[in-house]
């Protein structure tokens, strides 16, 4: 479980000087990975880049680079990217450490802010992935803990100067990426929707009791993982938009607050759902004891009739050589009689009484 | 399900650059209307446009300009407004994008604010549609998902000059807009109401069963959607009641603490409504069991009492040889006395233990 | 229901000119009645108004004026009082319309507050009446649904001038009429207490069960409306302690704060009440299960301990030819004995497992 | 119940004149009794006072007094008491009724703090008393409702000269009251815990099953007046150690704020004590529903198991002439072989589905 | 029990006189204990001290010094240290007091904060040792109940001079210490974590019930102490971060930040585990009581479908001298074929009622 692997991890932090870099997150062999991107209003470059030290040519001009690291395993590279931009050593600490909540600290240069992309993997499980954001004056850093983001349309805006990014600021890069990342959490919440209602389905077609109860558990956890990957996002968003900070301008706030409303209705939408899971679990916790008392009752009536009529049966088994009614000839055609009508008025008691 | 299908419009949205207006409304062919109002307090013009430019001459001058646009689809027209009365393309998105949540933003030169219109459609479904209003200097613009609204009776004021509505300004045409919506809320939770109310009869009356499981669910849910598309309003009158804005006029301010206190009611309503749904829900859920368990016990008694009696029968069917009891005259009578004494014994201890 | 009729009222507003008044309370055929005292420290003037008019020569003095207003029928005597005191036609709006929430409004010249009168009427019934306070700098209006309130001692204090409130101004007579609404809640949520005692004491002695539950849900709401009525006054009386407005004199804050404390006992007690209510729902439900238990498991144990012996007498009344101990001449006598310590060990071992 | 009583004698106050002293305490005939302490770090006087006016000659002079006031219901006193003191008539008011929530209240010339005296009486009852404190500059008063409090330590530190007591004014002597009575908190939450163990230890024991249920009612409310009696004294502490006046000198800051750390510890045990109670309670209704449910389990199984042995029996009991079976000489033993392996096979059954 | 032992101890302070030193810990023999370590960039002296007047000498230089006092019951040693130090009484007194919340208070010349150190014992159970620190202008001084800490690794460091800690002054020490402290939290909720995944998977094999329930419990109780000993320490962070207190210096505060955002993290992840706890009982008794109903449900339906048969074969087995079938030769087969029908008919509705 993703949540155990983390609280391993920082075990081995204990005693160790704080800014040692340890890599928390999944030790898939990955090659470290350097993507940049250098681009002006009139021009872009794009580069996979070896060694950071590549970059350096790009850090004291005007344009804007965006330097996209996958894998976070070769924390010595990390450490070189790091003393390249002057970044702090805990903020290192907090990029490698993949079980960051996400959160934003500003520095004196630069901005850093923690999120949680999310996927579902070919299983269907959803992973939580950390992207760590440097939002200097013109440049980016973003690193995520392996390949494959939610990124690829912003590389391609920017490769055809589609709309307004190449000709705006770095702090527009930042809107840009975090827009995606918050766009992807609508598929997500649609995915989890999709689930909750096949559930119903289900539910309602009656079948597999202690599964669904299970699977039921499992949603209400990855509604759960899902919230804290989301909520905390909504705060770091509301602080950009209200805070005044000279590296996010003026003119981008607005967008900021766009995401703001984008986040708010992710959460609204999750909560919905959190909701209906419950009110799911209520139903079908009713309709399965409801159904158990109607198995019930209408055994118990079965057995609650015959009874007395097997009473009855048993009187006229028995042996005693003085029962005179033995031997009268119609004896046994009234006793039939007799029952039916005990079986029909107890039938008709149970009905008036609505118990059947 | 509404819901479900914002998700997948929002989905379209995903790489897309900030600003693109994607309608996410119903795909009705509704044509596109624009309803256009100048008045100052001594005229009025009413008519129907075509095309938005000709509302151009009405822009610069002093009287104030309702223009009501119905049909979101047509996006190109919907920006053709946007570039008339300059509006931010973030705030066009929003238009469009009918999944928003209640919000207001305040721009430079404008208001706007997002809210929603409720009613229930022949089905006695809950429709809840997306109303947009950009409130200026002079002109207040409203954008419906469709047509037919509850604006009827401001359009009749306006033409008869009732009230004070001719010689006040756009702010207060704003208030009267919203006031028409905020009493139509009243009379949505007045059918909300009844629902609840016929069934509470029908279930005292104990009728359909699971049936009532699920209504019960649906109103439920559909509370939750009226809470959610009323609540953030009070946010949002609360912030024009006390925040200062230049649109704004002192002497209108009254009025928005008016709608604040109605909407106040609605909530309160709304509340005890969920409240009601509550303890219906729960008193059902005990009259079931307690019926049930009405049920079981009188069975069982019946049951307890016969096996016994049933035992001593199956005593005097058995074969052996030796059994005096059978010879005696009688036996037959005796155990007759015995197992009525039994019977009554029995009857009487469970009444006075109170089991029957 | 009161709720519902409020609603239906209201509907009657969708669409009419804001400030147009719609009386929404019972449409008894009481008559209109005004009833004034005018005082100083030395005289008081205690007369019955025929027309708001006569008060006209009280006005500009700067003696006290007490108007009573009790009818709310006839909205046109109301608008002939606003129209002398110079009220906001919203504020008159809103003392016609009885399904206000408790609030206050300042204006420029007058204080508006509104709460909530409650009593029980004869038939156990809690009737929530709305009374309307307009405070000027030296008169008061009260304004009432009906005949009957609880001022009868204000009105005694004034004639005898017992205590202070003859020598002070109009804001500690608005004191005292509130003071006496508040005095009056203790007697309402005595009675409450009342009921709950009653129903505590009822559920114990172990009667009529569906019916106590419907009692509860009853009494459950009796608390909401009496919360809905009581808790935002809290608040009301709050801001008149701590605001400050020329109409309150600071020596009457004192007073205010007096209330307050009042305010903060009655709700408690109401919170107490609720949870009270809560727990005995649930030591009923407790009850009932317990006692349900106790009956099937004794009667299960019955069926239990016949059902083996029944089985062993069916063995020996079937009719084999060769059963060797149909023959022997003791078998009867032994099988009883048989059964016998089969049923003594039988209860002996539900005994010791404390199933008995 | 206590809570009803002072119901009732806040109806009396109904219509009074504001600042009417009604004493609503216990109706004892405790006889009224003035203690007074007048010290300096110096000297120390003690005396029992027949008359407030004895303690005229204390008033105007450097060392600091308490008067202890025992019983409130000679009003008459109180109010000689307050004229002396120059104290308001609502203060004295809310003195004798004694159903006032702890609060403080500032006053030109002196602080008026009303908290909560708690101990159990001879029978484990929770006895809830008022005692109300005026602290003036030289002087403190207390009220208590009748004799007996936890001030004997202050007393004799008072007379022993024993730690700072002597040396400090009143505000330390208001410590030092307050402080001895908090202390006392912590022996009624002992008392508290003692009980909830006892009935933990009871319940795991297995008794008296309905009595559980009342006691642990009993317990929940004992708790909820515990909580109304110390939670709202924290706000009062917290505001004498933030607020600025000028009767509490810098100095003794630092000694309420260690009372408020007591309170914080008393109110963090009390929640403790709450959810024990409430897992005691869920324990046990688990624990009761378990042996229930294993109860019903067993003995199902054995009426199960014999119901088709005995159907069996049955058969062979049919006195149809053609039965062949009933002839062949084996038939007997081969059906007891027939019907233990059935009888096995079941038990073998159930003990697979582990019902067993 | 930990929690009544403290509150026994607070007892024995009543009516002390306050500042009065009681030791309310385990009342343990070990020995009092005093290690200090002296440093500055360059040096470092470690000794262990049988006196604190052997401190002196360290008192007014510019080196930092750490002195650490394990075993708190020697309560006059303490009063030593805290004249040396001119510590005020009642933070002695709060030292000594081992049931302390977490909590900080700022004195003029130091900063006292208590925390509390979790670990397990060797029998699994959870300890809650306090641990006070004073943090003056050149020195820490740490309190701590017994020896043994988790202190070791800050130790090495100050020895072999690793890392920053050698070069910073008293404010970094003790934001080493305490950090030493919150890491040692994530290994006490790994820990915990792993107890709950156990019982999980103990559970879902379906073994000991009640225990179960009893170990739940027992978590839930554990969970309980870890949030109090936690939750108060992030608020206490968050006001060394915020407030401007000029014994940290603003270089250090990043590091708290760096304290806070892992106390966030256990907080995120003690609220994840009782979630679980909450999830697991629920899903548990749910397991149950289907189980329950399985077992109940099929031998109910044995026993209906038996009682019928058992019923037709009473009435062949009555004895009345006239039943034509008994005389028919195939009576006997036909009502075997008529059983048989009668029970494949029975299960077959059953079946198709989905009751089986």
């Amino acid at each position: 479980m993703a949540k155990k692997r983390n609280l391993s991890e920082h075990i081995k932090h204990i005693g160790q000087v704080p800014g040692t870099l340890i890599y928390t997150g999944k030790k898939s062999d990955k090659d470290f990975h350097i993507e940049c991107f250098d681009y002006t209003k009139d021009r872009i470059e794009e580069s996979i880049l070896l060694n950071i030290d590549d970059a350096l040519n790009y850090k004291d001009t005007e344009s804007v680079t965006w330097i996209n690291i996958d894998g976070l395993k070769h924390t010595d590279k990390i450490e070189d990217i790091g003393r390249l931009y002057n970044i702090h050593p805990l903020v290192l600490e907090d990029i490698v450490n993949t079980s960051q909540r996400p959160k934003i600290d500003e520095y004196e240069d630069y901005l850093f802010v923690v999120l949680k992309m999310l996927y579902y993997d070919t299983n269907e499980k959803l992973i939580v992935e950390q992207v760590s954001f440097v939002l200097g004056k013109n440049y980016v850093l973003t690193f995520q803990e392996s390949e494959g983001d939610v990124f690829g349309t912003i590389r391609e805006r920017l490769r055809l100067c589609k709309g307004r990014i190449r000709g705006l600021k770095s702090d527009y890069l930042l809107y840009a990426l975090i827009d995606a990342i918050v766009d992807n959490y609508f598929s997500i919440i649609e995915t989890l929707g999709n689930k909750i209602e096949d559930l119903e389905t289900e539910l309602f077609a009656g079948n597999a009791r202690e599964n669904i109860n299970v699977e039921v558990q499992q949603l209400k956890r990855e509604i759960l993982r899902i919230r804290r990957a989301i909520f905390p996002l909504r705060e770091i968003i509301n602080r950009i938009e209200k805070n005044e900070n000279k590296l996010i301008y003026k003119r981008t706030i607005t967008y900021y607050r766009d995401i703001y409303d984008h986040l708010i209705q992710v959460s609204d939408n999750i909560d919905i759902y959190r909701e209906m899971i419950w009110s799911l679990m209520d139903m079908y916790m009713t309709t399965i004891s409801n159904r158990m008392n109607e198995v019930m009752k209408v055994l118990t009536i079965i057995a609650t009739i015959f009874i007395p009529l097997t009473f009855i049966a048993g009187i006229y088994g028995m042996n005693f050589e003085h029962m005179p009614e033995l031997h009268y000839k119609y004896s046994y055609y009234i006793l039939w009689g007799l029952m039916i009508i005990l079986f029909v008025a107890m039938l008709f008691y149970f009905k008036r009484k609505k118990w059947l």
